[in-house]
């Protein structure tokens, strides 16, 4: 089983000397008090607490999984997961970035984005818990009465509650309009819920004192599509102690995150309570939903820098044949395998893939720092836009890259890869679950693309590419950049000529933007990529002037080689867009025969 | 879980009017009986036997496994294994390609060859223990003395004995130079075997009478590498029915092919029979070793068939969402998805890469057929050569293409894709091994770009390329099919212009070669795929002039999805190879840490 170092060093690099968030901190009231000291106290205790007593856990919970009692409907999570728990709860990671008012620490999301990548890395299962519960927390926050808040925040916030989300039902996911379960007014301002949800992360477990549902419903006369959904909050035991009526009524079988209870949650007049507008519940959700894809975004960039720990120290390990030009150990039997090219692939394309997420998530994460706290409207208005765009390529972008690693890290492995007492087909499979839920990749193409790009006339992503624009024109001179520069402004060009070329095409047939979306995706991923490395780089270049190091080294060496092995994707990309929507419409139904 | 139909029609379009078997096998010594309606009814046989006896066992065979009983170092199959293997044995599939001599019924491989891909599709682990058994049977057949023949083929043949290959030891995968097990002389004509074998493919169960092993292991005094290796045949039961001391030692806990018993084989002072001539036992492991190469592509070809199967039911019947131009059912609550445009861009790319690998696998199999029986040496030589050149690439495209069909398949099932009862992610777990096992894909890629190409100054490739481009003067002329040829004839010499860049580059740097290898198979198995469904439009359009059909207007629309859709990935391919090896070895090995 790989053993797990946090990678502290690169959170540094990313936060302080990349994105400098110690240089927008201090203006964003609130969070004064998140100094660079603070910040590494508290990624230090991070860091030990997911080493110590997460990753240890991990595989064995993977094996045990959670069990449920059909007698008692109640759930056991796997050994050790309750301690941890409770351990983390104390360490107070439960109310890091929680509101002071109700209990919370107050820190930035800049802050709890690497704890969260720690846990994803350590034990990704076991960080659905305390993840979801902080979804509920920022839905009540954001639309709760005073009242609402005062209930569920602070137990929230203290981890002795925790939350779940409850949208899906049997026959509608991605569809939410065709959502079924029935909310009826019961006169004294409360709601009787019946209905069967699914797919509940978290639904029902053994870590904490209550859980809070929260549930999406329609209210009698409601209208028929997304208009007629409304929130409720339906917590697991009343104020009073009295046990509601929504019940696990089973648990999935799956491929991956096992040690996670993921529920049938059953309502049987269950008592709820309206939060937010009526009707207007799905509004409500994309608060948590919208966290919850840069959650699952932190899943894949995790599990990505977990499988490389593992298959860097195995490839360093294992000696399998010799150097191709020559035994580069001729004192060793053969030679370890890192020295073959092909394992450099592999484990490059991980390292590379997964500083460019670390490096996107802190980005994002000071985004919805100064989105919250920023005193200036207009600025508030700006992070909230590029948030807007970036977050289904975060989620989609760093999941697929992060399966991509973690089957490399895997194949690094050989055969043993394969077996699972070396946990790293576990990583395979816990990682592929964030290629679908919260909206599969494949809707997040189409957000990107219909709803963040095309229908807002392309101007989040002009307000983006001249970030990328500025950054190409003030290297234009920069010699040591060069290679990196070009390739970008090129890229941006390109970009831009696709889109339009989509959007033209899209107006004429709007399968033409479905055709394109996943492509398109990747596009604006790289893009986003490219731009982050050609920064590192940069920043790397700087450091190297004063002290020669190898970190800094290898930024550069990783950034060449994300430019000449994982960018030229682009060129298929835009070859396959170009294709269109007819190849994939123009066969009739009776034709898919098999 | 998805039901299993065998895709007879697209068999007899491969072999029939594509590959058209019928034109060659006559010509052939010993084929002449294997006449079309004989393959009608084998593989009308083969699909009623997987079907309705392979495929409904898959499922619970996953979540049952393979049991060991360390006391008496037993395999207890998972139900219905044991009876399945009876009937097959009884059908005389066994026997199916196998020698008369020895009661096998003489039929070639193209015959053989779709009726592994069925079982493949229909439950891999199970098809695993004929698989090796065959393996075995080759290896004896071509390498053994007349005794060991008549000794072993019989019950091989009739499928009462199982065989085995023992080659990889703890410490040595892909380096068998470094195996230990060793062979002490008897001084009667045998050997005392002892030595560990781990990851051995049905190396114990309890299906069969007898298990036959072949393990490679060093005779005293023999040279350190792979130049000291010899070939054993090491019986479970000896002809007196006495028990060999070699024993399953427990069994390896997996992520996929659960149901396919992964042995550690204790070999301790086992009795066994050298087979070929001493220190040429990788040579004639290399006979077993080709097979299970192909063997491997099969697997995922025959994966991704059954993935697309159960995604087309899936994608028809599941309801969500309308379709972007407008409702297509608006009878319905909402559309099926396969009316989403990126739902078919996964169905479809399941479907392409599927039908050219079956495509590819019935060409495969007529070359094995004509280097086996053809009067004529050279032509024997020539088929040779291209089963060499292309080995490789079945092995590593298929099962890489397989892996994508099995991922986008569980894709399309959104959520319900990751739980275990609807059975699409097993073909995920189950496919995985075969990117890795039987050589790693990455060693395919040295073999193809080293060996077969490289070393051999390029002969092999010049006479494929050879026939790819008469195809291409030969329909210069041809309108429809100028979509088509156009690109082929384009990537046909970007191909040529691609291996000389590699060799002249690798003659300076060995390690060029080792950069470009995986990108280069890639770049190899488009051009054959590219072909292929060249070749498929070209038989497809000459039958729509008599009859207008569904098939063949599906064959045509493939294909151009197959252009426009999945052949640019060579744009990317071109790119990155040459981006040389630089970018992969300049990192030393400090830098890479975490």
């Amino acid at each position: 089983m790989p053993s797990y170092k946090a990678p502290l060093r690169d959170f540094d690099f990313v936060l302080n000397e990349l994105i400098k968030v110690q240089e927008v901190l201090p203006g964003l009231p609130g969070y004064e008090e998140a100094t660079q000291d603070i910040f590494s106290s508290y990624l230090e205790a991070a860091a030990q607490f997911c080493e110590n007593e997460l990753a240890p856990l991990n595989r064995q919970a993977d094996e045990e999984g959670c069990n449920f009692d059909p007698a008692t409907k109640s759930v056991t999570t796997p050994v050790g997961f309750k301690e941890a728990y409770k351990q983390f709860c104390e360490l107070g990671f439960t109310a890091l970035d929680c509101d002071p008012a109700y209990g919370g620490q107050g820190m930035p999301k800049t802050l709890s984005f690497p704890i969260i990548e720690m846990q994803c890395s350590a034990n990704v299962a076991w960080s659905m818990y305390p993840g979801l519960s902080h979804g509920a927390y920022s839905a009540i926050h954001a639309h709760g009465t005073d009242e609402q808040k005062a209930t569920y925040l602070p137990h929230l916030v203290d981890g002795s509650w925790t939350g779940t989300m409850c949208l899906t039902e049997p026959h509608c996911g991605t569809d939410l309009g065709l959502l079924k379960t029935k909310a009826e007014p019961n006169g004294d301002g409360s709601y009787s819920i019946t209905g069967t949800k699914i797919f509940i992360s978290a639904g029902e477990h053994d870590m904490a004192d209550n859980i809070i549902h929260l549930v999406l419903a329609r209210l009698p006369d409601a209208p028929k599509d997304v208009k007629g959904i409304s929130l409720f909050i339906v917590p697991k035991f009343h104020a009073d102690g009295s046990r509601n009526t929504v019940y696990c009524g089973s648990l999935e079988h799956k491929m991956g995150i096992k040690a996670n209870a993921t529920a049938v949650i059953n309502l049987d007049d269950a008592k709820g309570y309206l939060i937010g507008e009526p009707n207007k519940g799905l509004a409500c959700m994309f608060t948590m939903m919208n966290a919850a894809r840069l959650g699952c975004g932190m899943q894949g960039l995790g599990i990505g820098e977990a499988s490389f720990q593992g298959a860097l120290t195995y490839a360093r390990d294992r000696l399998q044949m010799r150097a191709m030009a020559g035994a580069k150990f001729p004192e060793k039997a053969a030679d370890p395998i890192i020295v073959h090219p092909d394992v450099r692939r592999m484990l490059l394309t991980q390292k590379a893939y997964t500083e460019a997420g670390r490096a996107l998530a802190a980005l994002l994460a000071l985004q919805l720092d100064i989105e919250e706290k920023h005193p200036d409207a207009d600025a508030r208005a700006e992070a909230a836009d590029l948030v807007a765009l970036l977050t289904p390529v975060a989620k989609a972008f760093m999941t697929d890259n992060g399966y991509t690693a973690a089957n490399l890290g895997m194949q690094v492995f050989g055969g043993h890869g394969f077996i699972r007492e070396w946990g790293m087909e576990q990583l395979v499979r816990d990682c592929r679950i964030s290629q679908i839920y919260e909206g599969t990749n494949g809707i997040q193409a189409i957000d990107l693309l219909g709803r963040k790009v095309l229908m807002d006339q392309g101007q989040k992503l002009r307000k983006f590419t001249k970030q990328i624009h500025k950054f190409c024109q003030a290297n234009e001179g920069n010699a040591q950049l060069a290679e990196f520069v070009g390739p970008l402004a090129k890229l941006l060009k390109d970009v831009g000529d696709v889109t339009m070329g989509i959007g033209m095409a899209a107006m004429k047939d709007r399968d033409e933007a479905g055709a394109a979306a996943t492509d398109y995706l990747r596009l604006v991923g790289h893009l986003t990529y490219a731009w982050l490395w050609a920064r590192m780089a940069e920043v790397a270049y700087t450091k190297l002037d004063s002290a020669s190091d190898d970190f800094y080294k290898a930024k550069i060496a990783t950034a060449r080689f994300y430019f000449a092995k994982l960018l030229p994707e682009v060129e298929s990309l835009k070859a396959t867009i170009k294709g269109g929507a007819k190849p994939l419409m123009s066969l009739e139904d009776g034709q898919f025969a098999f």
